[in-house]
């Protein structure tokens, strides 16, 4: 093995303020750093330090060509947008390691933990996920869309607040105010909708609206979408209002 | 105001290298810190800084207190551990701002999120979290238990994993058996359980168990519990198994 292991890191949403001095290290110590373009990008380049960048959608490719690098030997982090997880690439790592030859799983390999989008958009808006809630994975890519929409009237049952990944993409336009339409019908008109765009970068913006007045498009594939249990309540104030969850409900 | 501020912030699971760059900033650049007593006693004393620790259980009386000192002028950094945003003290400061008094609102209050303690717990058993999943509080010092059970019943219909904070006290030793007897009546006895004590710190124990045998005594005050999806597998090694969930379910 001579040495080799793989890290599955998150970089946080967005700020390198918010990257963990853990992942920092482990980056530090990197033979190979693989993942998606952008995520790739926010990576210092260094003298030995080999960057594979690949495109979206190709996780267990990507997961399997970490694996063998590791395999053989080298020092690799793969590297997820927030935490790796929650909707990322740690899942997919395990996907290919359990898929993969048995010697693999004798690798060293370690899940380093990152601030995961929903955290840092309830931060930026005071603290909407402050009691209990749920985090649902709004793509149907993986997973059929009447299992999404029978999880999404459980969870609004259940009084949950919900944070939305993947909320929206140019290949499923419409998914968001499905799921809108869904909890209106469960929940009524009034709860707040949280929409986080670019948390923590140059480009982040805030909104907060009614449910009745939520719409898909107001989100695309950088935003976070929260919408607030039956307790989440808005303080008005001269700037941005804040947004939170009270401890009990 | 001469420049007070307030910033409520996440110290992550007990590693400093899991406390990001922004809060050690935060706290280089603060005159007070506030909080439970096990987490101010994670902040180094300097010159200069004022050192404010109070038992449990004094939330609101704690947030209060930071709010007058930051109105006062001071540079205020209320610490929980994990994420304040999660079951944590964020949430308690925007309920004493609320019913306080109004000038209270045009402080500069901010959220410094953190690692919290079931991203911490998850990473370091695999990816248990890598698809829908929802965080529920069981303690029932804040919300009536039928409510509570209710919210189990309707998270196990959903199908999502399930992370448990505050699973057990002294005072409330019966909880978790409980939520696993809902969840067994609900999902049968076949889910694994993760009890991830102290993770990160030196302390550090993980178990894994179906959830027929688990047991609300392998928790403590210190432990997340997290119950796996229907879809989440174990993969067997020489080392600790690997617990994740698949991202198609």
């Amino acid at each position: 093995m001579s040495g080799g292991w793989l890290a599955v890191a998150g970089l946080g949403p967005g700020d390198a303020a918010l990257v963990t001095p853990e992942v920092s290290e482990a980056l530090d110590q990197a033979t190979d750093v693989i993942g998606y373009i952008p995520y790739v990008a926010r990576v210092a380049p260094q003298p030995g330090l080999r960057l594979h960048a690949s495109d979206n959608r190709v996780e267990i490719d990507r997961a399997g060509h970490a694996l063998r690098l590791a395999a053989e030997g080298a020092r690799v982090v793969v590297v997820s947008s927030g935490d790796p997880g929650v909707f990322a690439m740690a899942a997919a790592v395990f996907e290919a390691l359990e898929a993969g030859p048995p010697a693999w799983r004798d690798l060293d390999i370690r899940v380093l933990p990152g601030i995961t989008a929903m955290l840092a958009a309830s931060a930026r808006a005071g603290a909407p996920l402050g009691h209990d809630f749920c985090a649902i994975n709004l793509s149907d890519n993986l997973k059929p869309w009447p299992l999404i929409a029978r999880r999404l009237a459980l969870a609004a049952e259940a009084d949950f607040a919900i944070a939305f990944y993947n909320p929206r993409s140019r290949a499923r336009p419409d998914t968001l105010d499905a799921a809108f339409a869904i909890l209106r019908a469960a929940c009524g008109d009034d709860r707040p909708v949280l929409f986080a765009r670019a948390v923590t970068t140059a480009e982040e913006s805030l909104r907060i609206v009614s449910l009745s007045e939520a719409q898909g498009a107001m989100a695309d594939m950088r935003t976070m979408v929260i919408v607030g249990s039956s307790r989440t309540r808005l303080i008005a104030r001269d700037g941005a209002p804040i947004l939170y969850t009270p401890r009990s409900a």
